[in-house]
């Protein structure tokens, strides 16, 4: 079940290079589309079957801004539109290809899935990306085999950075007891951390003098379907227990986070992380990256096998705790969109409704 | 869905070859077959299934003209007749494996799937094989995860050596604008193609002057489940616009294909080509097997692609074109048959009738 | 289908070491279960599942005789019984985990999966273990794709060592000829073989001058699930045709195999062999390994053909033999203990027979 009208993130940009490597084949959401450039650089999404017999357009060949299945030598404009059809001159207007709306935005390009009409470029979640000249931002992603469910609950409740991140991005148990803001937001949830006088992630502690501590100030916008973005601070230990830290800002950074459902039981996870040009040194970048690197690696092998257990026990009983408040708000907001969009459907489908039009 | 009253070619002979790769497991049509020679080299063709447990018989040894099951030892005829059950004397009449009627003709071993009273051997298509002295055949083979339908589609619309094929059997956009002559065969349909001056293909334009053109004089029948016989005659381009090309004649060929459905998602196909001993020079026949072994590979790619489109949306739309004619002639005449069997079998199936037996 | 209250072997007692490979996966009778060593050495067994999410707990980390889940850092105590909810002060009576009674006894792991009341220890198999000081016992496991009833009529008809063993454990056809007294035991079968003036098995045949003859005297006891423990004496040919050899006896030995039913489609075979310390010489433990590692290849590719075959067409028609006696004797046997349980379980969901508790 995935919410359609929405943006879905289909990677870094730098993965469509003009050349070699397009038309580039996706799998967002249950669909299978196909992405290239125009010649202005703009990037193409549609879906890659074509419209005669379902051949794939991926392996087709670019024709200026058009694009020719391989099989038949059919032609379709970038808006999807067949422009040629070797060997007869009539052209149906129902030899067409879906085409979708793509923006490109922080190095990210962005696939609406849903009514076109609805495609509001606002609804683009903030971050900031590698092209960003404030910010010293490096990218990686990775495939995992879980359901996108299981990366909202994963990434609604960090308190598993004591657990599963225990040699990586934890460090401390002040995961677990840290209260956290949450404040709903139109698509997603907002929360704000605040740790004081905690040590350092255990991927960075070598870096500090042993017993260090630090204040950490956190804010998270997850929004739909699960793009996670992360504004995280560090100060040397301050002596305010109240209020913000009064130590010295020692790390201002961003971590963009873009998980797309690729079908039900998978997901791409295209991600980021790095310190601004102030708070920046040599090798920090590259820390930072590793560090989430490891931790992501972490992750996969947790959420892969919890998946197994839940596909194969999916009424399996529950215990519920304390820290499912946070996955629960992103759930039920997930769970709003989808219930809205299906009554949407059925109301399309009501022979009465479509009487009347 | 197949056609079972029809051959299935079950591969070349050279691939059953006495002693150590027999008995030789195959799928065809969706049945597990075994098959070996007798002394006389005669071939037998038996379910792969022993009538005791199951046990495959491919892993069974062959005695004689026999073939003993070797997990319980049981001993069967090459007429599927159990002739030794260690341990008992008596041996029910239950006691068999179902054989199937087998004819070895042009090299290729043919085996009828269906009610054997009907297994009449002039249903096997004329075939050009490698053993005959008049030309100089040579032969291949390729798996293919696809339904053969989409085989059949293929083969039946040759506009593709335009796109597919345009770095091996193509090299000029005639085969889209060709008109074909169909003529329906009582198990397919016969195609004739007339090309005048039109470049060699593509994998063979190293060999002549650059520019050089031919004129091109092609028959293909196409059979029931899926076989592809073509004569293939290349002249220097003429000078008559009708009728015979009155350029040389400088390659007269035979490329003889046998797609065999092996279940509902995947073919093996059989497949030869070759000069005949006239126009024959040296490694004009491995040239040619070299350009029909490329394009194979390339079909594969598309194929395999369209098809998991195909199984993702059995539903999806489709838009028709001028070239799904040849394909449109073919698909028809298999689903007559599918259905002439389906009627047999329901009018079998039906007590009254059993009663008045 | 499984019978629940029965043990099944998880494994040599030297496949959970204390350490690096534990908490170690085990999937029994469907059921995915983690196990691992108290630190008396004792084993624990227990869902692969926690209680809040599904996560795999052999995913998680071991606390002194507790395990920590590591997604949320759940402890649970050896009992199943969460003893830490990181974050929050109650503990719910429903935050538990499932164990399984264990026992370890002749270097085996035990694991009950049925009613931990019924778990009676006596209803282990008799076996000898590689650590019984009087025999050499060596040991090794196998993994075949197989629902195990297959196995049980597999090990239930030694008739097969003529035909797959031929180059293995077989050598004569008087494994085909050689009656067998069978007794029925509470939850298996006793089968008693006689064999008088054999050739050695093939596998040993070089050891031996050529021609020498064998006397062999053989116990099985098979028992639920599919455990075969063998007792083999051989002695050399003597001149008594009833009552005991009169030969002198060169091997006694006892072969211990368990084989566990994975899920439906897989086993796991744990099995070994060896002499009396009486009869044993430099290298007779090993060749009688090596003998019955070759053998279980065997049957592992036969019995996966047969398995594929059978579950391709489950309704096939099969035709009875001589020996099938053995099977049908156990299977049937195990076909009563899952009548037993599905009514057992039947009647404990009648709404009625709960309202009167």
């Amino acid at each position: 079940m995935f919410v359609k009208n929405c943006w879905y993130c289909a990677g870094w940009d730098y993965e469509l290079v003009l050349g070699r490597n397009e038309p580039m084949p996706r799998r967002i959401a249950g669909e299978a589309l196909v992405l290239y450039r125009k010649l202005d650089g703009s990037v193409v999404a549609m879906e890659d079957r074509c419209c005669h017999r379902q051949a794939a357009m991926h392996l087709g060949q670019r024709e200026g801004d058009c694009i020719r299945c391989m099989y038949h030598g059919m032609k379709f404009g970038p808006d999807g539109k067949c422009v040629e059809i070797p060997g007869q001159d009539h052209i149906s207007d129902k030899a067409r290809i879906r085409t979708y709306p793509v923006v490109e935005k922080d190095n990210w390009i962005w696939v609406w899935m849903g009514d076109p009409s609805k495609a509001d470029p606002e609804l683009i979640p903030f971050a900031v990306g590698p092209g960003d000249k404030n910010w010293k931002i490096k990218t990686s992603k990775i495939s995992v085999r879980a359901n996108y469910r299981l990366e909202i609950a994963n990434l609604m409740d960090l308190s598993h950075l004591t657990w599963i991140h225990r040699a990586s991005l934890g460090g401390t148990d002040r995961w677990v007891t840290t209260p956290i803001k949450f404040t709903m937001l139109p698509r997603g949830v907002k929360s704000e951390f605040v740790l004081r006088s905690v040590p350092a992630p255990t991927f960075a502690q070598h870096v500090f003098p042993t017993g260090m501590l630090f204040d950490i100030d956190m804010n998270v916008d997850v929004t739909l379907p699960c793009n996670f973005i992360l504004h995280f601070r560090a100060f040397t230990a301050g002596t305010a227990t109240e209020g913000p830290s009064n130590g010295q800002l020692i790390l201002d950074s961003w971590s963009s986070q873009a998980v797309t459902p690729v079908d039900e039981d998978n997901v791409e996870y295209y991600y980021s992380w790095g310190p601004s040009i102030a708070t920046d040194r040599p090798g920090l970048a590259d820390l930072l990256l590793a560090g989430v690197n490891q931790a992501f690696a972490e992750d996969k092998a947790v959420l892969e096998a919890q998946y197994r257990n839940m596909k194969e026990r999916p009424d399996g009983n529950l215990v519920n705790i304390v820290h499912d408040a946070g996955p629960e708000k992103m759930l039920r907001l997930l769970d709003r969109f989808l219930a809205k969009e299906a009554a949407e459907a059925a109301r399309e489908a009501n022979p009465l409704r479509r009487a009347h039009r």
